[in-house]
């Protein structure tokens, strides 16, 4: 069988080999990317579909508007009016997780050869995501502060790309935070090169401590002509539930009408059954509440993992803590003569009944190996600090 | 903003357009292409989804394998064997509607001027959804038995394509029936040929006196070599429920894990809170009744709206009377002076508070004027009977 040329440019990922291993017994796994399924609202859940199939049985079960289910993006829309982003419910669609955003924005926006800029490192899933659609993908440099805007304004003159693909707020793999500065540099880099910019934000809403600042969505009121040019991706998966794959993107109406056409041909329309239980449990006001229980249950985790890296790898790894988000991402020194390729350490982690995901297949270009990515979400602190222990032992 | 190279090749429909229409006050539709509302098992939803939040609501609402969540595929296995095709669960993949099969058909199939042959008709969204990955598409002729073998033949022959994709049993819009004979003769020209047959089988199991020929992927097993070619997607949505999307693809292995890989970048799985809920409701044991419920309702709606039409319109229409499915598919002759061109009809319907769907868009070469879709799913006898009355008024 003769499969399309497009799949010529990606492979299947070295990360799913790895998560073959993950089923050892008695290991600790901070390989995952997803939230921690005991902190579920199930009871808020549960009412919230018999509520959706009691009032509007008919909605919730019935073929929906491609753009999104109206109550779900009239609530999506108030959400976002608390987080500082004034936007429409028609401004607004609803999509099958933030996988699907990215999905669409690859369709609607990608020509084969066609240049994307993104963090170096970013989210796996959007690498190979675009590159089906036959991006070439050209990596900018980040810090603890996000991207370098100076190195990316280099290369959006450089390279002219469709558009600029960010994950500014406790980036993955990155966990890193644009700053405020950096922020509005971005957005006058868009209006300057009149350049496209996707802010892909599933992570905004799990902070720590103080809140983030405003997302680039947000500060666009300040930088006029900026809003034509952004995209921005939100997702209930990482504070609510993944399993209801209720994403949504906010763009421009021209964008947002051509990605509703393409989305048409994908799947029709996102689940309504999820969409109505979505609108029904952000209706029901438990969403505060969850909010502030995952943050405050991960904030320990951060803190557990931070303290135990410390203490059981020293000067092995160096790393910025994170102040949200699910993720540290750790470089190793080679201090001592101690191990500095990550890929060998994630082998003997295994056998050590540990495990987590190597940093290189997060690059689109210019892998860096020492690099590694460590989730502390889905594992309580007392098994953090054995994994850590584990983890210094096989280092 | 410039967009893909690819949407150039698909245009908004003209459907859409019509649609817009429908919320005319006092209109009878014969528009949709989907099942009553009226008709759901709302009660068996509404115990399915609290049982899957109850028995394992980590695998409700937790990521979930990119293939489908394991219960679900358990259940549409066993589903298919009743249905003659003998699938283990590992065979099948779980898509968001039977609509992302045909995408993710396209996705890891098609490269930009791959030939695809179609019936002429076929689903409108299968031909702009494949027409986005740059496929050109073929017509094959078909009459009231389906696809026409001997046309099908010259023309596997002559274009090669990458595959055939055929609706084969109640068509839509055709409601076409392939016959037993013509079904044979398609695996065989697979095997000849070796040539991919897709099979989108969604209407299959709503027949309405005696049960249709067994699915080309039932009768695989009597043409050998025949199987490795063939891929069939199946759906929940017209049977028990659109709003769950809730559709599969049998495929060869090959095609399976490229499908599946496709699938991780463009929605990462299907919501496994729909998965979860559709698995308990198969295993509820629910939903033969279901179908036994459907079935009659529908046959009813039929037999009303062929008597219509032969009552209201006469000779100035042919059609055959469907056996299954949602739709009639007529011709206007011209005959008596009367109006041939279902466009202008269409208009005049409107103006008198009916509306159906024009023939021409579901033709991706030749299409014939003349023909139209009406659908008997939604309205209850009395308003067929009253729509038909106004059609012909309209005629």
């Amino acid at each position: 069988m003769q499969f399309a040329s497009r799949l010529d440019n990606v492979e299947t990922s070295a990360i799913r080999e790895l998560f073959k291993l993950l089923g050892k017994p008695g290991i600790i796994s901070f390989a995952g990317g997803f939230p921690d399924s005991a902190m579920f609202d199930v009871e808020g859940l549960k009412e919230a579909s018999q509520k959706a199939l009691t009032e509007e049985p008919g909605g919730a079960l019935q073929y929906g508007a491609t753009e999104g289910y109206e109550p779900l993006r009239t609530q999506l829309s108030s959400f976002m009016k608390t987080k500082g982003v004034d936007v429409d419910p028609s401004g607004l669609i609803v999509t099958t997780g933030s996988q699907q955003a990215l999905d669409l924005l690859g369709k609607t926006m990608i020509s084969p050869g066609d240049k994307v800029i993104v963090e170096g490192p970013t989210f796996l899933a959007t690498i190979q995501c675009f590159r089906l659609y036959g991006a070439q993908l050209i990596s900018a440099p980040i810090d603890a502060n996000g991207v370098k805007t100076d190195e990316l304004e280099k290369l959006i003159a450089e390279h002219k790309p469709k558009f600029v693909y960010l994950i500014p707020t406790f980036g993955n793999p990155s966990g890193a935070m644009l700053s405020l500065e950096r922020r509005k540099k971005v957005l006058e880099l868009a209006v300057k090169y009149q350049t496209l910019i996707v802010e892909d934000d599933p992570y905004g809403d799990l902070y720590f401590g103080e809140a983030p600042p405003p997302s680039i969505m947000s500060l666009s009121k300040d930088v006029p002509g900026s809003r034509e040019l952004l995209a921005h991706c939100g997702s209930l998966s990482k504070v609510l539930s993944p399993g209801l794959r209720i994403g949504w993107m906010i763009a421009p109406p021209a964008l947002l009408a051509k990605a509703t056409m393409c989305k048409q041909f994908s799947d029709a329309h996102t689940s309504t059954f999820s969409q109505a239980t979505a609108a029904q449990y952000l209706k029901s006001g438990r969403m505060p509440a969850t909010l502030a229980h995952v943050r405050e249950v991960y904030g320990q985790r951060a803190q557990a993992m931070g303290a135990a890296l410390k203490r059981e790898l020293g000067d092995a790894v160096s790393f910025t803590q994170p102040n949200g988000g699910l993720f540290f991402w750790a470089r190793l020194t080679g201090a001592n003569g101690k191990l500095a390729d990550a890929n060998e350490l994630a082998k003997r982690a295994i056998e050590k009944l540990v495990a987590f995901v190597p940093g290189a297949p997060f690059f689109a270009e210019k892998p860096d190996v020492a690099t590694l990515r460590l989730s502390f979400a889905t594992a309580d602190v007392a098994k953090i600090e054995e994994g850590v222990k584990r983890l210094g032992q096989a280092l």
